[in-house]
């Protein structure tokens, strides 16, 4: 098992979009962690590049993950009523909005790619991919790990003989990895991450990893003492400097703000900061991903590019105030220091 | 400071309407815990009541907390409303709806019981105490505790003086504690408990008890880790021969079920299971606290007699399914067993 290998139970979530970079995957793993490449949004080719320069740069295991693709839509109709609702907000950016549309993400040619030259560790999220697909990764030498954010998706991917799983608490910034984005299920919010790793031990023995709104090593501390073999960390190092923030999204990361989630930005259920575009737009958004994140796309480049925090999607976990501003290596080293002096500290402080 | 007193980190939630009862209190006070009485819906009589008998059951230290009264209402026209969509529940159970109306649970009453014969920890819930009532419960000789869900609400409650704070998680079933209840706070649910660890330790040194969703000794040793000084525990009681938990209730709590937040019940956002009462009427329900509790408890009590599930506030943290059916000081005591076991294992994990 590649968590039984590391020196720090740190993994670095994938963050795609922009903000991961093979230089951050590397700096993470350098520093003892595992660093992680995001294949969202990339093509294979892009994909495959990323990976090379990535494991150039070091000498320690990778993971890389994939989002599983959504059915294509009923209809486009929902859509396209949401498309004319933003219409005067192209008009402001001067710019038009992109065209809506399904795709799968290159699912197959990402998968032929990591089963000809697999990393260490291929995550999934937004699904469970069939045994098959798990089965011939495995077989290629990869460990795969499944992102779930209910007890119930945690045994459907145990059941389809993933390797670990990767505990997505309400906290987390970015798109919530469920399985189904389904509005009646979100009523509250989505289990907190302490209740899921609690709810899923019950449930199976397999390794777990856990992730949302960890940016302390008390944070760290915390998951480990409730059984997770590590912690995985996103919105920590945004801030970072290999990481490919945009210089509008670290702004905002830096400072204090609500986060919330919307569909606003993609037609996917996702944590951001709380800002014009999703207070405005919300309700108003279906459930249409990707057709939605092309639709909004040119809106967001436009807000990066005039540095406007009100047209960018913000993604951010609870506690995005405590990023700190550090190379990634020193930040994977304080937090390991702090987390393990948190448990000491608690440990000895209970064994009195 | 009580909570160094403590042979066990572990803390009654206060459980008003029923659940908490005075042998509830002191079990867990005898185990080493801290026992905790809820004022809430009770009289200042009743109050004094439950605590001259709970104080005869145990030598150890006791808690109480107290309802912090909102303001009356501006108009009743939105109860008005509410009650004529309620109408036909109210006939299909064969009762009337309650009367509702605006009070301030005893609040002048209770502080003046509560100066004259303190308990060694007084809390307070739904709000902020003034200064001047944290100084002469402070000047009484009990420490003053106060229940929040943001850390701008923390920030607040540590510069009115208070000594502790009792941190609430989304997790936490029940009503929410916030200050205010305002439906644009809780875009995202709220805070979760590790996120609120994180982010109120980073303002404040004062100590921090960490209530919500917490079911397991490995709960309770990751917000030790995380900087807590002790875990507040509610749901996880509810099946306790103690526990005052109606028969519908305790049977909910043992299955699993999604829970939800909701002000269909009370006028006030609170988690629950879901059943057919919440996902029927939590659209139309008004911020209206107390007024929609008394309007709705003749149904609840109606549901309650019948062992109707679907009628019942079934008040439930997210990990509900894991409370046990043990007396309250063997539930304490493994608690305590697995909680020192867990944080051992990670620091030695972790030491290595």
């Amino acid at each position: 098992m590649i968590l039984e290998r590391l020196s720090v139970p740190i993994v670095l979530a994938p963050l795609a979009g922009g903000p991961t970079t093979p230089r951050l995957a590397a700096a993470v793993s350098n520093a003892g962690g595992l660093g992680f490449l995001a294949a969202g949004y990339l093509t294979a080719d892009a994909l495959a590049d990323q990976i090379a320069r990535a494991a150039a740069m070091t000498e320690g295991p990778l993971g890389v993950n994939v989002f599983v693709p959504g059915r294509p839509p009923v209809s486009a109709d929902p859509v396209a009523a949401y498309a004319a609702t933003l219409e005067a907000e192209a008009d402001r950016a001067g710019i038009g909005l992109g065209a809506p549309r399904f795709d799968d993400d290159q699912w197959e040619a990402k998968l032929a790619l990591l089963a000809v030259d697999p990393l260490p560790v291929t995550s999934f999220t937004f699904g469970c991919p069939d045994q098959a697909v798990i089965t011939a990764l495995q077989a290629a030498g990869s460990e795969v790990w499944v992102t779930v954010t209910t007890p119930a998706d945690a045994q459907q991917a145990a059941a389809a003989g993933a390797d670990v799983l990767v505990l997505q608490g309400s906290e987390a910034g970015g798109h919530r990895g469920s399985f189904r984005d389904d509005p009646a299920d979100n009523a509250g919010g989505g289990f907190g991450l302490l209740s899921l790793l609690q709810l899923v031990r019950a449930r199976t023995d397999l390794p777990l990893v856990a992730a949302g709104g960890i940016s302390t090593g008390a944070g760290i501390a915390a998951v480990l003492a409730a059984g997770a073999a590590a912690a995985q960390l996103g919105t920590a190092f945004l801030l970072t400097p290999e990481a490919g923030t945009a210089p509008v999204h670290q702004a905002a990361i830096a400072a204090s703000g609500d986060t919330a989630m919307t569909r606003a930005f993609t037609g996917r259920l996702a944590r951001g900061i709380r800002n014009r575009f999703m207070i405005e737009h919300d309700a108003d958004a279906p459930v249409a991903y990707p057709e939605v994140h092309y639709l909004t796309a040119p809106l967001r480049a436009a807000g990066r590019a005039a540095d406007d925090p009100d047209l960018v999607n913000l993604w951010a976990g609870e506690t995005h105030e405590l990023s700190r501003e550090l190379p990634a290596a020193d930040l994977v080293t304080l937090l390991a220091a702090e987390a393990r002096a948190a448990l000491q500290a608690a440990a000895s402080a209970y064994g009195r």
